[in-house]
């Protein structure tokens, strides 16, 4: 069965991003140098139309493996909004982006076989749809904090992986504020490290699974 | 030459402990459940003069490592309030512990081998007096989160290991706050997994090391 998943570089200090993020700041201040260990990586290269760099090391291959298994997305307006102004013509998606909105626009087809849909329902009804869409694949709850707070303390996250870059940013955004902690717990999965990034995957147990 | 090193176990959404630490509530709400992983190890419980549980797996080896290593101990008045109420007769140290105070007291000797000393020096010179009891062994900044900070701040800290607890504790004490981003950086030394917890060991790279 598809499977819900989160799927985030964070700084040691636990931020995903810094202050001041926007359109002409994506990620905010020294947002970016979470993902460096990203950017020497051939198979996230390519999904923006760039020339690869390295392959065949761990890093390359993990994410090889996420975008493989994503078949829908969901995330926050605010993200959309910093990604609308700098991702390249062809978005780096390769299939559908639900964006949660109280803004009606109709559906964004890029190049490529990404397309936005920007949808005002609640959360689970979004979940329905990108899961749908995904058939066999799983979804990404793509961010940012405040999307990924709403399905994890709703219980409709099943597994997180963090790739946890050895960098404080010091002030921004934390991925875990106002998380309900009595609604989950996790279970490491499994850790790969490597000399820039370490990554920890977990299994998230729903103490109130809805069948 | 002797190292200094801090080393702590973590919440994965980054505390140290949780909300109203004190004597009477040792690591704040919440905050004993960081250290879960450590209670069942031989290595560690023989310190406290409990019998012992699981030995011969990764996390009771680490363990021992770590305690074998220390020659000397740096710690804040709190966390010592907090140990003094509630640490066995026989402190769990044997080696020399510096408690940071502006109170004046006379050395504390326990038995096996730990003797406090309560300085109102400056943090440099009660390290250089740590490093001398410490010989061949290493300095640990053993905590909490306000001393440490200061040890890293003034670039004195050679190592960090965290012990990453899957667990959420939601409000108490960071570890990462108030750091000065610029006078130090991270790289990665070694990680170690096990089923309970993730060990991360770091160097720290002081960038205006006076030599």
């Amino acid at each position: 069965m598809s499977k819900v998943f989160v799927d985030l570089g964070i700084s040691l200090d636990g931020f995903i991003a810094g202050l001041n993020g926007g359109a002409k700041n994506p990620l905010g201040d020294g947002g970016i140098e979470i993902h460096n260990w990203m950017f020497k990586q051939k198979a996230f290269l390519q999904h923006l139309k760039l020339e690869g760099r390295e392959t065949n090391n761990p890093d390359n291959d993990l994410i090889e493996n996420i975008f493989n298994r994503i078949g829908a997305n969901i995330m926050g307006k605010k993200m959309f909004i910093e990604g609308e102004a700098n991702w390249p013509e062809e978005s780096p998606f390769h299939c559908p982006v639900y964006v949660l909105t109280h803004q009606k626009r109709e559906p964004w087809e890029r190049p490529g076989g990404t397309t936005f849909y920007f949808v005002n329902d609640d959360i689970r009804t979004v979940l329905e749809k990108a899961k749908k869409d995904a058939g066999n694949k799983d979804v990404r709850i793509s961010g940012g904090a405040d999307v990924i707070r709403q399905y994890l303390n709703a219980g409709l996250v099943d597994e997180i992986s963090l790739h946890v870059a050895p960098i404080m940013i010091g002030k921004g955004v934390r991925l875990f504020e106002k998380i309900d902690k009595e609604k989950f717990s996790f279970e490491i999965s499994k850790v790969i490290n490597s000399p820039m990034v370490t990554h920890l995957f977990y299994m998230v147990i729903n103490h109130n699974k809805q069948q």
